[in-house]
């Protein structure tokens, strides 16, 4: 089962049928849709997406980025711009095999069609899929971004899964739900001085908890610390 | 220089136009045009190619395949269909792989948007270039077809290789420090209750930092983080 497509804010249905055609062509089926700008169902998208209008029927659509992750353990965020941010970059082939080698649910994050992802979402992903564009010209069209992480989801297809048994990886529910109870704690203690550090600070302490691919296990184990660390603070 | 993208008897100067975006975003340059059904020029054409119209201002128009690759030693017929034809059949990297090692000029012939080629147009290419469809629904768009040989093609360039974080991955030294600092102040939040349960917790504290992967700041982001949360500890 390949990785679930994730479409945040897409503006154009026609452009959402023709994403849905490209995951179609290379036998990626799992489409979800984050607040579509011209709402959902989207009229224009059945004839863009020529014979993939399953894929369309079957779109779940969420109201946040986070609401749409939150069952995954694994999300790249395509991007085809560096962000300056502290996370680790994939290309596409590297990504999709870290993809088939997770346990648990992955997913890969597109943009809107103008202007790709916003920080904020990256904020969200384990890392970033670059895709290698020409720098004089990095605007692709969605269909042919969502359809070069497809196509290597075909190639890839082939290899073999091994499987590991032990605890399976924290779905992003729960990854949020640590991220929260550690901002809570930090905010208590008075971590985020001033609402501008505030801002930075809980965008690299996403990145940083994001990143590090943790098991349900051990994001229990991270609540008991902050627990720990935190419970005794004087009121 | 990549190989010249050969659109033959393409229908909507629409498809022209965003095959042209794709090809530009992987920094393929040299389209070439057979009998474009509605002519050529084609009003549709610049507004879909974005902000590639450099491109199609450069494209080359011809009336037979033909002609339009009579200047290349190396021409593959980008295809998802198997056309039963005693012809070579090579996956898009193996055929960008030769493509760049030829000495003489390369191109991929792609056809028309409805039917793909022609079976004579085929027979013209020295080999077909196969992308890996979904037996299921192998109908590319034009641009996504595209998309994926340019795509290989800047791969094989090593074209805006994925750049590193500008931070650099911590030492284990620096994760090792992280760790001390962690225990300690778990240690006196009294975390560790007994021996036995030391052993076990330091254990899979180590694993959880460990394989996080991160870098130099975002360790120094949690010093912070932990000195925060402990900080005012009552005595």
């Amino acid at each position: 089962m390949g990785p679930a497509v994730i479409l945040v804010r897409p503006q154009l249905g026609e452009n959402i049928g023709m994403a849905a055609r490209a995951m179609w062509n290379f036998g990626l089926e799992e489409l979800r849709l984050v607040a579509p700008r011209d709402g959902w169902p989207n009229e224009a998208a059945e004839p863009a997406a020529a014979g993939a209008a399953k894929i369309l029927k079957q779109a779940k659509l969420f109201k946040t980025t986070g609401e749409a992750m939150a069952d995954l353990s694994l999300v790249y965020a395509a991007t085809a711009r560096s962000r300056g941010m502290i996370k680790p970059v994939l290309d596409a082939r590297a990504a999709v095999k870290k993809m088939r080698k997770s346990r648990g649910k992955a997913g890969v994050l597109f943009g809107r069609e103008s202007s790709g992802l916003a920080n904020q979402d990256v904020t969200l992903a384990d890392a970033i899929l670059k895709i290698p564009v020409n720098p004089a010209f990095g605007s692709l069209n969605l269909s042919v971004a969502v359809g070069i992480v497809a196509y290597e989801c075909a190639l890839a297809e082939g290899l073999a899964r091994p499987q590991e048994p032990k605890d399976r990886p924290a779905a992003k529910r729960e990854v949020m739900a640590l991220i929260r109870h550690l901002e809570e704690e930090l905010d208590q203690a008075g971590y985020f001085a001033s609402a501008a550090r505030r801002k930075a600070r809980t965008q690299s302490l996403r990145n940083i908890v994001h990143q590090a691919g943790w098991s349900v296990q051990q994001v229990q184990t991270l609540r008991g610390v902050i627990k720990a660390l935190s419970g005794n603070r004087k009121p």
